[in-house]
């Protein structure tokens, strides 16, 4: 019954550090380079390429080495599988709480003289 | 330009484990209590617990102590935040990947003889 999916274990690891949101949010604008990603966050660039790594292990970012220029782009596919494990969560507390309302609402019908 | 939100570093982090998301995955069900979230696991009830307070530090999860027994409770606004976030970040790729589909069809146009 564990809700066993290593992609979301690692995504979801991947998007509770900051610098790693930062770096996906810079992402979604466009590629970047190492360098780039590393410029709004005072972090060494042996740290910055780091969390790449990491982005890129869960599938977040791809990269690819021109020359000395390792440039990063962003995978839709690895945020949407996140966004649609948690949409399907939400769908199903807040169809639970409508049926509690429909369920409260015919009780109190039923009560009225 | 680091993105800041101590929330959704703790809800991601909370999220990122397989045992913890099977809890969540219950609660979107309707309310259980420590006992019934430990159940389709092999795992102590301590480690249940441990769980459950993570899940309640991040605000995903809600409990309250009636005797003996804890119940808990999904916070579809904890769910909400972090789905926001990852439904943002996609909107933005996508809307990227459109203006640049949209530029070369206009290019192949102008290229035309």
């Amino acid at each position: 019954m564990l809700d066993y999916a290593p992609d979301l274990d690692r995504v979801f690891h991947a998007l509770a550090d900051p610098g790693r949101r930062t770096m996906v949010e810079r992402l979604s604008r466009g590629p970047a380079s190492v360098s780039e990603l590393g410029q709004p966050m005072e972090m060494s660039l042996a740290a910055v390429l780091q969390h790449v790594r990491v982005l890129e292990a869960c599938g977040l970012v791809t990269s690819s080495k021109v020359g000395r220029t390792r440039t990063c782009s962003i995978n839709s596919a690895a945020l949407r599988s996140a966004e649609s494990w948690l949409a399907d969560r939400r769908t199903m507390v807040e169809r639970n709480l409508d049926r509690l309302g429909e369920f409260l609402a015919a009780t109190d019908t039923q009560e009225q003289p």
